[in-house]
């Protein structure tokens, strides 16, 4: 008997999700320091609190995902910001290549693998298009937590973990057309391409000119909030708008960081949004652990032996086909499997994959899982394994 | 054509709400810049963003509704930490009684006004329930904008906005079960009361013992985030606690904020929440602000002219009353009109009161449309007022 004015549900439903995101970033927080590196104990709180285990947590939610999504922008908005333009465009050649060989390989190995096993055209095309993802937030996230951002190898992941995200808009609307019978023509495709990529070229070149002016009129004006303000609104802003145009929202967030990084605030802007990465992020890998059904890793239960099997096999496709990847550019002096390993971790982007098979009916559930299971796999190995070969060099 | 999967539709959606908190914080920051208070053109970034002109923020949607609730409570965090719960008791006596007087004198005479006006008992009732509220956000952000937080009379404002949010939940609960034809009993409300303060006096109690233990254990061990991921998560723990035993969520925030304000780790986590705070309090503002329609105010449309009558001497007690009950501490040797100023400002806690009234209706557009000119009036006149007094002082 109380609120119960115009909008009492809605109070009470509100006061809900505050707790849930309370126990969000309290499971994150203990599970990231009893698990290293803390990306994964962020999976790990997500897997716990979600929907196969606790089911506190509903990955599904309008509100949880606006939440995931703003700590996926805050977290490359952060990146960016930690990112010299100069450096990353010196190893884009690098970078260019490892992307593109680690779309090509997954895909066509996964695409074969799949028809061995007996699938048709259309499911060993999509599963072979959920291989060719590359999740940058969690790999971004685990080089800076290992202080190693700066180094080339570092560089040329980030590089490619961006190319790749572009490739994947353009992968994605091509096997969407394919699989609803649509017409994939050439001229879709490269209208597709150009525009994403265009909208990385114009944001850079017209916001080298145009962001260092708009900060310091905003430092002559001392507008609330300071520079770090204003860098909230670019990332969030830019997010928005490459949407709107039709390109990724988190490359508009770390194209924002990028052309911050060259200004004077740079410093002040990262420390600033230090503490709003510190609320955002760990939700994004909270959410992304959630949407893991556990169930099917039961190796006692017999519905899952096919599920496990394809599973097993999309694995094995999945870290291999990305691990020669690194190995692409011969020319890079460095460690290559750090390049490798870097790509692997497929994260939230093969799971748009997965839910898109499922929800146009060309996976069945057993093939769903499988392709999460591969998702799950090489999401959770590739942090320690990162950790690993950082050490030992 | 792209992202056409599984929730392609969501993205997108998620994509526009992210453009619209973008376009929401520039509006805050230029309009906060243009007009001062800073708090002022929140509101008016608002009014102009919202539903009755620009529409583009519309804040009857979920998503926005828990971006405001979060920018209170961790306003209502942040003032916690500033304010010493020592000097808050201090205050106590005078607080309380000023709380008192703002809550009877507002109720009575505004009820007696539209009685006179020719209304019901039902909707005299309702409207001087909605005359009894205290935006303590509105004033507290303003106390604080103009670095008066610590004087004796923000003081005793701070204090009894908070004693005036427990009694307007008791009002509400009251006022609800009387215009839904429900018993009212000496019980209930007891009870509502004993929760209300019950919640308050057991987290301060409670956590006056545990919450330095919980510091320094999350010192010994690390946790990633540091003491502002704890504190964090201790007030959104803490309001939607508040609100699952029956209390307002803000006063749990706020009861966090006391609490750690008396731990070494104090200033480090008002540092630290700072640039959350910047992110989500202009929000809370913005979406207040979108609340108002003003065509209300269009004194050339005939139809308006009830609403404006009754709006007029409504606000007329509102006014009067909140500012005379500033002067019922006697005994109290600072400046009690700034106390009575602080007062003034009914802010979202009377829109609740108005919707409710339109929800149950009790009350019709004009009257409704009434109550919500007093708000918007009541709200927007405190900032400067309580500027220009402390100035004079």
């Amino acid at each position: 008997m109380r609120r119960i004015g115009f909008n009492a549900a809605m109070e009470h439903h509100i006061a809900h999700l505050i707790g849930i995101l309370a126990l969000a970033l309290l499971a994150a927080r203990i599970c990231g320091k009893l698990v290293q590196p803390a990306v994964l104990g962020g999976l790990l709180a997500g897997v716990v609190l979600g929907s196969s285990v606790l089911g506190l947590v509903d990955p599904k939610s309008e509100v949880l995902h606006l939440f995931a999504e703003l700590g996926v922008i805050i977290l490359l908005f952060e990146i960016g910001l930690e990112t010299d333009l100069v450096k990353l465009l010196h190893v884009g050649a690098s970078s260019a290549v490892v992307a593109a060989v680690g779309v090509v390989l997954p895909f066509a190995l996964g695409y074969a693998a799949c028809r061995m096993l007996g699938t048709s055209h259309t499911v060993a095309m999509v599963a072979g298009a959920a291989l060719t993802a590359t999740s940058v937030g969690i790999t971004a996230r685990v080089l800076a937590d290992l202080g190693r951002l700066q180094e080339p190898e570092s560089q040329i992941i980030l590089g490619a973990a961006v190319i790749d995200d572009v490739a994947g808009l353009i992968i994605l609307t091509v096997v969407t057309a394919a699989t609803e019978g649509g017409g994939v023509t050439v001229v879709s495709v490269a209208k597709e391409a150009a525009i994403a990529v265009g909208f990385l070229l114009a944001t850079l070149l017209g916001g080298s000119l145009l962001i260092p002016r708009v900060m310091r009129l905003a430092d002559r004006w001392r507008l609330p909030g300071g520079a770090t303000g204003i860098g909230i609104i670019l990332a969030l802003g830019l997010a928005a708008t490459a949407d709107l145009v039709g390109s990724a929202m988190i490359i508009g967030a770390f194209a924002a960081g990028l052309l911050l990084a060259r200004t004077p605030q740079a410093h002040e802007i990262t420390k600033g949004v230090g503490s709003l990465g510190q609320f955002f992020v760990p939700l994004f890998f909270v959410i992304v652990g959630a949407q893991v059904n556990v169930r099917v890793f039961n190796v006692l239960d017999p519905a899952n032996y096919s599920t496990l099997w394809i599973g097993g096999v999309l694995i094995v496709v999945a870290i291999i086909s990305k691990f020669v990847a690194g190995y692409a550019p011969f020319w890079f002096r460095g460690r290559k499997s750090i390049i490798g390993v870097g790509m692997i971790p497929r994260g939230e982007v093969g799971l748009i994959f997965a839910q898109m098979g499922l929800a146009n009916g060309v996976f069945d559930e057993g093939l769903f899982s499988a392709v999460t299971l591969m998702v799950m796999v090489t999401t959770f190995i590739a942090p320690p394994l990162l950790k690993l070969l950082f050490h030992r060099k």
